[in-house]
């Protein structure tokens, strides 16, 4: 079902996600690129809490939104770029550990529309904790992979 | 009708957001702190881009949460915290220009649960774009003001 | 800013409504058709009702997701139809009284995907309850005005 | 993990099932009462159309709600009633077929609030299509079981 258009699709994808200035600064790195599979860790630190000292929700929602569009983007014709609609987080348990990992994936690839959704991990040691969990809308920009 | 509980809401509010590392990592900054009305300001550079170049939905989700959050707890009893229950944003335009601004505003405020709506701004010298809406759930945290 | 593309938005949207077997079954009318903004009425009566005797909160989301892809559609150029992407609703007290009723808004047309908001209140005499929230995304169908 | 609460637990959903007249004006059926796990059927009629003659998204969302808020019932302890606080549904397809069939679980089940997500398939013979899926929140009220 998940065919990718493009057998370049994840060297795309990688291009993309390193040209995200946010996700730098965020400390998120791309950890695997399949086809409707995206995979994102962000370590941990003080700079990313909120104010009880968790992960800030942000931080969670961010990696999440990156990882459930390059899923999509994965899917998508060569040339064809991604961009949020909308997405909902609901969170499920406090966040801490040593890294957040998101996965993002394709619930159903349309034409202009890709509905997506990822779960977010915290994770520390061999302990992985559920602590979110979206769903939401992509569309294809065609022709608008590279910036402007 | 958004009459606070806690005549001392504005300090209780600035100094928990002092608290978030994530917002000061991002650069924002706490506007005004009003009854049930909670203002952030982004100012945007390239650390917050997606590959397009405009400010990562990231970015704007975050601030929108914070703010709304923070609305929710301006009305909220002394010592009560806030969390994030959900929170669901559309995208409107692209987010370019010199600064983000995110409103947070209380819907409805319960017991246990609070209805929040943040809208984001992109401004520009004298122009500002309306460029995400949200819908979300704060709850209240009792005891919870406090960073453990 | 909300100019109707085609003159004969209203007839349109009517002839539209008349033809959900759904908003019949339910019980609903339309109450106004103005360029962007679409008003529901939907008489209370037990089969409306969920386990406590409260209106169900699917009659709610049912009449506002019409009054909200409505509102969408009085926008649209002639023959366009209108289809939800997505919409989430947050309740905001429960619903009870004599009718509920709808209002749908646009709050961001665009030219394949509207983004809409709709409130719906409990009304009993001269008493008016803000039950519930929405906030969603509409979809331009190209020439699909006509059931096929 | 699911381990329900109230051994009777498929007995008290049944019982609050058969009190909402919004399902018997729907034609809806309960499937099935699993620990964290609803199952609704509703059988497609004119009455439950949209203007394009597939199935009203609104019923979707109905059977989805009930689906999702049983589910998170059927893990409660005695007495306890539910009630929606926010859901959202993306549409992934055309609803058409003899039968709709919604599939709520849990998905994080708290003492206050429980995450839940529902599936709704579109069903004709022996084909199934998956035409949406939602994500939301429901409350327990505790010794709210009986209707008032």
């Amino acid at each position: 079902m998940n065919t990718p258009r493009d057998p370049n699709f994840a060297a795309r994808v990688r291009k993309s996600f390193a040209q995200q200035g946010f996700m730098t600064l965020l400390g998120a790195e791309l950890v695997s690129v399949e086809p409707g599979v995206v995979e994102i860790s962000l370590p941990l630190r003080p700079e990313l809490s909120q104010q009880h000292g968790y992960a800030h929700a942000g931080a969670a929602w961010s990696i999440a939104d990156s990882a459930a569009g390059y899923a999509a983007m994965s899917l998508m014709a060569p040339g064809d770029g991604v961009l949020t609609v909308e997405m909902k987080i609901n969170l499920l348990a406090p966040a801490a550990g040593d890294r957040l990992r998101a996965v993002g994936r394709v619930e159903r690839s349309g034409r202009r529309l890709t509905v997506v959704k990822a779960d977010v991990f915290a994770e520390e040691a061999d302990k992985s904790t559920h602590v979110a969990t979206t769903l939401g809308t992509m569309m294809t920009m065609p022709g608008m992979e590279e910036p402007g």
